[in-house]
């Protein structure tokens, strides 16, 4: 047995989790939203609206988008973005060891021999 | 903002959470599955397929059903279930507090202003 577990950020709903996490992150390596949603299987359509929605239930701008120029565009992280990408990393690597903690307490070896 | 979480029991997939957890509290105080199912606004024939499919999942018998009597039968929770609802409210007071306390060190306000 072991401990399973969602955490997310919650603005009046789920705001951001894994899902925008793994793509601002991308977005971040990649410099393009195209190569980012590529990465993740995902349509650039469904990507943008992804990011739009976190947009709107933070209220920050993820993205700044560089439309045209001699590299084609891409997209780059707000510092806003890199702040929360940053943020989100240390929040859940914290949670992670904590909540593994908690359950070996609980429910680990120690605690009897009926929880395996 | 806050922090947004689901916790669970995980034995090849998920196996204990918060509403079985509800469901066998109920039987604890009423001595019936009968009634518990009623309170949570839940058929009968649905709470008795959800505790059985956490039996199969942890491994454990939940319920000793005393069949007819004077008082017309019941539902009793097991050793087992007795010290899995203990456990299990433990857990989740220490999750929700450190949880609580890890989203405050990374977002709350004393973080930065731009996570509220």
């Amino acid at each position: 047995m072991k401990i399973g577990y969602k955490i997310w950020l919650d603005n009046h709903g789920k705001a951001f989790g894994e899902g925008p996490y793994a793509l601002l992150k991308r977005v971040l390596e990649t410099s393009s939203l195209h190569r980012a949603a590529r990465q993740m299987g995902m349509s650039y359509s469904k990507a943008w609206r992804l990011l739009h929605t976190v947009e709107k239930r933070l209220g920050v701008l993820l993205l700044e988008r560089k439309i045209g120029g001699s590299s084609g565009g891409g997209s780059k992280l707000t510092v806003e973005a890199r702040d929360l990408v940053i943020r989100y990393e240390r929040f859940r690597r914290d949670a992670e060891r904590s909540l593994e903690e908690i359950y070996q307490r609980h429910f680990g070896s120690t605690s009897g021999e009926l929880w395996k």
